[in-house]
């Protein structure tokens, strides 16, 4: 039932045409399915002020510059994640506003300047250089989501003074995000440190029995830390996401 | 190096005994570990008005006892997770103002009331009725932490009406905590229904290759949705902390 | 938005208190949630003629008492699986026309006789006499659910001539559900046999690498036969339902 | 013993050469496996009238074309599936009949039309747009057995109205096929929407714990709908095939 | 067919009643499954001297008594293995010759003296005192299947000295078979002391990482020596089986 | 201790210098380990008969040429397994006697026809025909160390009549081995029709929950057919080692 | 070939019977392990001072009083570990010089006063209180090696004050046992602030995910600080050996 | 607060103006971690005379030369692992003097000579001839760290005799590591051997169940022998650490 035969009924509820009773028994098992505009409802970016997101992977070049170019024109700003570089040049040179993040395989695509919505600053602490290509992932996510992002890299456990001689950035930060390879252990000291959500994200970054960052997912839900929350292997993105929406609380 | 050793070094300084350069090097290599205050600092219990909480499983209903009394004295609350019935009922007979939640095997004793630190209501939703015993644990850390708690039980997707004729409470909760076993689904859907954030605990409810639970935290951990936050199998209470942490925000 | 509220805005339609165009903004956003009827269109048991289902283990005997009550009332046939004996018993004090199935342990509570609504012959086969209990789950749920079963037990691949020499009974069913546990090859070389659809149920029978069940899971997904569906270990009641539905068809 | 030594055998127990009771001693011992006419009987393909199948990784072109050509001689239909286009092409190039779906890497080469034998709709449902490769191998497959086939894609339950407003038509099918990754929670919502046989097919994507479709996999069969068979991680020609078998019930 | 037919159709055949070819064609299509009598032949136990084999997991007392009762009417030797010291006493009263072997949890029942039909001697040989229980099954299977088993217990590889001061017995042995729990190094070391086939058994022997077997399993699959066979985890029964199948060679 | 030392002391005790005493106390202590020639012992290939074996991946050309040249010099025959067609190639260059088995990617180079030693014919059995690589790796190996070796090649347990029809030959065979991916039954099955040590091959044909054989192996070691062995995944030298070693019984 | 034909052929060569060459012949294939007192060689427990140590599970009580009363009747001092306390009490009444260690539940048996052979501090380090039963075993075991032994409990990483306050003792020890469950990071933080070695112990504390000690031993297997080696889950004994094996040198 | 303010604090405490009690306030919530000099201490490397390391891979070679150039500055012996061959060209023609090891794919650049720390001999020995470039790496490493380091290879454990022949080699060693893959039992064997520390590397050398290396890891965690301590799969560098940091004890 579009809404087109929805004014039809009511025109005939109006008329008289049909009566109230049988407009109930129709309305009733109306299948809300059919009405088409509640899939508008749905588009909760364009009200929720979120960019809409592009998942790059296995999608064409082409696939990719048809959605971005709906989605401009209906004014969203766009994030394309997990986009090869050799993709993100061609679509740069059909939509050169269009910007790649080369670290974090990212590419942003703004209609109209980003508002700051996020109530604090959300900070991203990494264990490894080599965890901030995912780092970086979940900075471009919160920064397109309206959020003040900082970062604090390459403190890892082993050498605990470097994380604590930052004590005071951790502790000024509204939301942390953690990432890291290896075994895991950071958000476990940082979630000690802080009264704050931390967000752990676990990287692919080791090797031999890291199993492609198993282990440090495993250690990250152990944590005897409280206040952890965790996010799938190498999600930046999806740490960017959670930890906007709670900024925004 | 503590604090009265300190106190005699400053006093040497002032006295002209020891010379500035002299108190530099001393202070310089003072180990911060040997001041014994520092770990005053760390009691964030009592600081953020957070109980303290104690680990049941794994401790003799003695040792127990002794904490609790301890922590009674200096005025907290405390919350006792994972505790037996049987060890429950001993503790209860010498401290009779503790009370214990069946289902969710956990003994709270209150010093004073819980003040109301959360700004809005925190919804623990399950998909089962065998997920309850985990959604309580949640629901009884989420108030002793000063939050307006509101359960919302049995509504697995594969009834997905159940789920969509109480969309209004989920959309009107501040932070969802969302609790399922078997194919650990549910927190997708929620996930696509709200725009807060979502914390998702799995549980061990199943048999064969629900392995426990790991296939509902496998589940989780890939949800399509986004803005979710995965905690440890059938860990109520860190969903119930982390929910409390960001609805304090 | 319940029947009543509906019921007011469409005579306020009729009666021009309200204008179509009003109307229709109110109802475009009818949050179909909120009609309580929409729930007992749920209530598929009912009008499939399929009987409730209780899945017995987790529940404490009260509970399953006040629903089976609830469900009688109604006039369900009730199937309550997974329930151990001492239970049972007791229900069947209170609801003595209550039968218990011993080996797969299911409890049937007939209001009324089952129709027959299966169109051909369901056929249980078995590798081992261990597998029977799983096996007697599924037929009981699909003799509840009005088919006509048959049972071919013992009949491992180990010694195929036991398989062979009942192949017209193979082929004479229109659906198959094969039980197997340590390897679980029988469900491959009775998909070769016959065109039928072939419902393979890995069980946990087996010890050391059989990982209760997991070795005879793999294999029937790998199953070299086409026509194979797979359910989860131990799951004989998932596999009579779905053989239920497809033998409807 | 070939059909001539049988032949042989009963002729001379007409001629009274050999006696009932000695033939009958011989023929006890038949070893049946030494009748060469027995395979014949095995090609359900020809008289079902399904297409003969070849699995297409792992051979060559030059064994393929050797098969196919036998089967083309004897008059099958052939479906050649996880076949690589380059490998296609020279196929193609022989046998230009022959027709390459490029998303599915399936070939098919008709020698006559497909007769219609299913009879319903086969419906086939993903959640997203990269799960489409794997369902289109089900599509193809289950044509090329005879079925009306329909498709529903990018239907993914983190935005249930999509689904939901879809719903007339996962009602009118008479079989479905559910194929999603990451979570796999698609097949429990649809499962618990229709009546009719769901075949859920787990595909490998998604990344980190997704871990190449187990994820799925094990959510599939940890269903809490009824009515839900499983196959093998991107098995499209298996969920065809199945769907297929049933439809034709 | 069953055997009274097929007399019927050859007595046609000899009154001229049906013709040759009409014999031909019924034979042709003459469903070797329906000759009652197959199964006769595939009473291997009994034609090959064997025992008659009865897992007892997951069988009553009842249930293994028949079995028994019948098996020795037929003359059998009976091997009952994994069976609970509790039901093996009640067998005992009923069948008082039966003898029960605690370590190995098997019984034993002779009808007949077991002839001796291994050419060589079979060697059990077990890293620890703990792998017993596991290699006295295989002891008491390969003795009741007529070899002459030698043991050699408790020469595990940290004290490498106490198994090469043996090697004089590993030497002259037909069949080994190497039985180890923990790191399963066993088979690897005696393998290349020996020119003979070894039967490596893992033992679920160990705690922590050794996974109930797993560990020692994978070693012994691994195993850089040649001429390695391996069962499953425990499975003392099948070791002695398959050792005195080759020592009948 | 070289042999040179022990000749001394010998000399010692004949000539009275050393009292037998002396020389019993410093033999006692006579470590074995520095009798040079106590390695010569273990050139078991060059006693035995049996080629020298090499495994031929992660070697380079050099190091593989280095080896041949020196064991040639010997007389042994030769053996390189894991060999790839372009270090194949570079060898054969230089020792143009060589032979490169493409299929099992096997170089064997011969100094001297094998003599034949075993007993009985090995007969290699496979599922499918991507098995058959791995086969090859067995039947080269076993002829290798002077077997009488056939094949049977494609007679997967989906269509049974395959196998059945050739069951002579499976009973004639003194030693079989049985290769298997995806589901692994072959072994079962054939297990159960002959009385002689099946070796189960696990190969890692399949795709998705075969788990590049691990599935096929777990079903081996499950198997309810006694009798059976099984070596690693792909390892049909092994297998053909293995049957060797018995096949000489 | 024992002593006495050893002595036999000596007394040959003295009085000539024997030629030289010909004992060197029977000498140079002399076989070491038919030297009886080769065995003695092997009692390093003896010749080092180290206890003699009894795997205590799944032996019986009789057998570990066997084993007890011999090994103190040659001088042993005697460890028993993983001895349940039932157990023990027996042993006790029978031996009451021995002790029983109830939270690691060891046994030790002392016949002589414990040498101090170690030539520094082992300490031992536990991230929890539940972890400590498990370093119990360690400490118990390094005291009997002769070890001067201190411990350091509950300094897990969540409140990284705990840990970085007792600085000092970390620094002054020359060994270091770090025992930790759940997400297994402390061995990380305490290997980047020390220079000595450090084993690392997971233990089975934790729940759900942590899977009886896996991810702890991941996690330290994965360590980001070198000089950690890693033992078996719950191996107190093993890392209290290996650290006094160290703390000789 | 840097060491600056603090010579103020304590001139003003000398000169009156701040009574030590302020003072007191004002040191006793010190934050540590402003003390920039504390991070001084953390470079232990140069304290302990230990070269940097840097982990090359997921490093570009500039970044790799960025850090290779300050640390020479500072006067820093460098040890580069992971490093691609590529890469280490590059390296070296900008730094002619870093040595590149082919086979550990380790980078050294000494602005140095290593002075010798170690006061025994490292003896690292392999299984196989494959496991090599593991050892090599930490031969390289422990060299690098001031150690004499000597080599023992391809001695695995089915030839047992190639290891017992080098026994006084294994006996002098005062730290050992042993290297290998497949079954991983190798220190098993050489743990009863000797009476020094054996720190086990895993290699990922295998194929099928060796599973990348996991096979060999659980061996060695379950080594039956006692002082066996474990590193991560392929970790020679951190076998070659941790062996130096004992051998300095």
């Amino acid at each position: 039932m579009d809404i087109h035969k929805l004014e039809q009924l009511l025109k005939k509820v109006r008329s008289g045409k049909t009566s109230v009773d049988q407009a109930l028994v129709q309305l009733k098992s109306l299948p809300f399915e059919d009405l088409g505009f509640s899939r508008i409802d749905h588009h909760r970016g364009l009200r929720t002020g979120f960019p809409e997101v592009i998942w790059g992977k296995g999608k064409t070049t082409r696939q990719i510059l048809t959605i971005i170019k709906q989605l401009r024109e209906k004014g969203h700003n766009i994030l394309v994640t997990r986009l090869e570089e050799k993709k993100a040049k061609i679509i740069q040179r059909r939509v050169p506003t269009c910007q790649y993040h080369l670290r974090s395989q990212v590419l942003t695509c703004l209609t109209h300047p980003v508002p700051l919505s996020g109530k604090g600053t959300i900070l991203v602490v990494t264990a490894g250089t080599t965890d901030i290509p995912v780092a970086e992932e979940a900075v471009v996510t919160a920064e397109l989501m309206g959020n003040h992002v900082e970062t604090l890299y390459d403190v890892g456990v082993a050498g605990i003074h470097r994380l604590l001689s930052e004590r005071k950035r951790l502790e000024t930060a509204r939301v942390l995000i953690v990432v890291a390879g290896m075994e895991g252990a950071l958000p476990s000291v940082v979630g000690g440190l802080v009264d704050r959500p931390v967000i752990a994200v676990p990287t692919s970054v080791g090797y031999g029995t890291s199993f492609g960052g198993i282990t440090a997912l495993l250690a990250m839900l152990n944590s005897c830390a409280s206040g952890v929350g965790v996010v799938n292997i190498d999600n930046g993105f999806g740490a960017g996401y959670l930890a906007s929406v709670i900024n925004r609380l």
